[in-house]
């Protein structure tokens, strides 16, 4: 099967078995080593990149319509996953623009081809290590990029990330970004490079770290960080109940 | 034209124009004398009540959709309104329960019914004195009703509502909910009574003068409230400069 024919055949059952003129779109989130990252994918034969997204079956939950896209993409279950807001304007981008820079084969075969797709957000939070990306048949590859280095995006996309970056900023102190975003174990200078990230700005060390052991939300393992020369910092999990106690409080807030 | 020729022309009107397969929903929250209300119709014939909403016109950006709703409902522009929540269940609600409430003569002559509908919820702050409750033909009565006090409701309304409330409470503390629920000029207690509606418990009267005079954002007039017996409360106004810069250090919380 050609790549057009692929595509026809691809949209085709999207239009029979999907709910028309709504898409959605995953903003995923992961974080490795200070860097704050999102999950793209690079579309077929073209430098352009886009967001994973997909399309809720006839009789299918929005919200599982948007886990079963992020498992297909990361191969994860249960991922902390929010809706963030409807993409709803009337003219969401240029789509001949869009179509003439990810090479699609336009007018294709398909008589699906809706004349305005409405689309809802969901952001997705995950611990990074535990990701396999995963492309699909209409990208060549599925990487993570660094929020403030974003390749050439197509769609509206690049507004889609900012409004889930702002989405997350706002949440910082009554989600738990911390505990979504991080492994089970962490340093006190890991998780203010978290907070660093999604604020985009740096933080005080000595204040970052009176605030947060003022809030009694860690608990300390007996066991260190190695492999750095000059330290071996304590590694620290979040305490569930007190952490969830603090969100609810709003008491997280650093900005 | 009988009632349900009027229904029909309306459903076919609205798949002919309309997003297909997509609704919008919007609970107008409005304070009056310490109570937190929203606005609802009663539909016609019934003692079953439901949000306003509508549909959103083929070339029209969701959020001009909701607008004009709302100023069909309230005869207010520019209100502050705000997208909170797809519902997107796969069922959302029993319809034939539904149509039988609402007395819906069904099927009408309408080809329009959809199988499924998804709906965005908005949700709005009014000052409820400058409103004028306007229903339309398929209602008998537009009116306001105390959050903890709703009458049966149709469709998921319930829970659209339950939703909305739950939102403002969370965005107390960053998004400008007492601006645009009292009057420009208001006395301290009646400040006080707004974040306790909406919040649904009470504040302690000294720790909340405290606080919110701490804060800064208020700037005391020089007249004051009269009328009342035993004493005259001075009146005061936001200082939208400092009210934003505090919404935006998340310094409003009260929870």
């Amino acid at each position: 099967m050609t790549y057009k024919e692929q595509l026809t055949t691809h949209f085709n059952n999207i239009s029979e078995v999907c709910v028309p003129g709504l898409s959605l779109d995953c903003v995923i989130f992961g974080f490795h080593e200070t860097r704050l990252n999102v999950l793209l994918l690079r579309w077929k034969g073209t430098d352009e990149w886009c967001l994973p997204g997909g399309f809720i079956v006839k009789d299918e939950s929005v919200d599982v319509a948007a886990g079963r896209v992020l498992h297909e993409r990361t191969g994860l279950d249960r991922l902390f996953l929010q809706q963030f807001h409807l993409f709803g304007d009337a003219v969401r981008y240029d789509r001949e623009d869009t179509w003439r820079r990810q090479k699609m084969p336009m007018p294709f075969g398909s008589a699906a081809w809706p004349e305005r797709t409405i689309s809802v957000g969901y952001y997705a939070l995950v611990d990074q290590l535990k990701v396999t990306p995963m492309a699909d048949f209409m990208s060549d590859e599925c990487s993570w990029w660094e929020v403030n280095e974003l390749p050439s995006l197509l769609y509206d996309h690049k507004h889609i990330i900012d409004v889930a970056l702002r989405t997350i900023r706002v949440q910082l102190s009554w989600q738990p970004i911390g505990l979504n975003l991080l492994p089970e174990k962490f340093t006190i200078p890991e998780l203010q490079r978290l907070y660093e990230a999604v604020l985009g700005r740096p933080l005080d060390a000595r204040n970052f770290h009176k605030k947060i052991m003022g809030l009694n939300i860690l608990i300390r393992m007996d066991e260190r960080r190695t492999g750095k020369a000059h330290k071996s910092p304590y590694l620290y999990q979040f305490d569930q109940e007190r952490y969830q106690r603090a969100l609810i409080n709003g008491d997280l807030s650093f900005v």
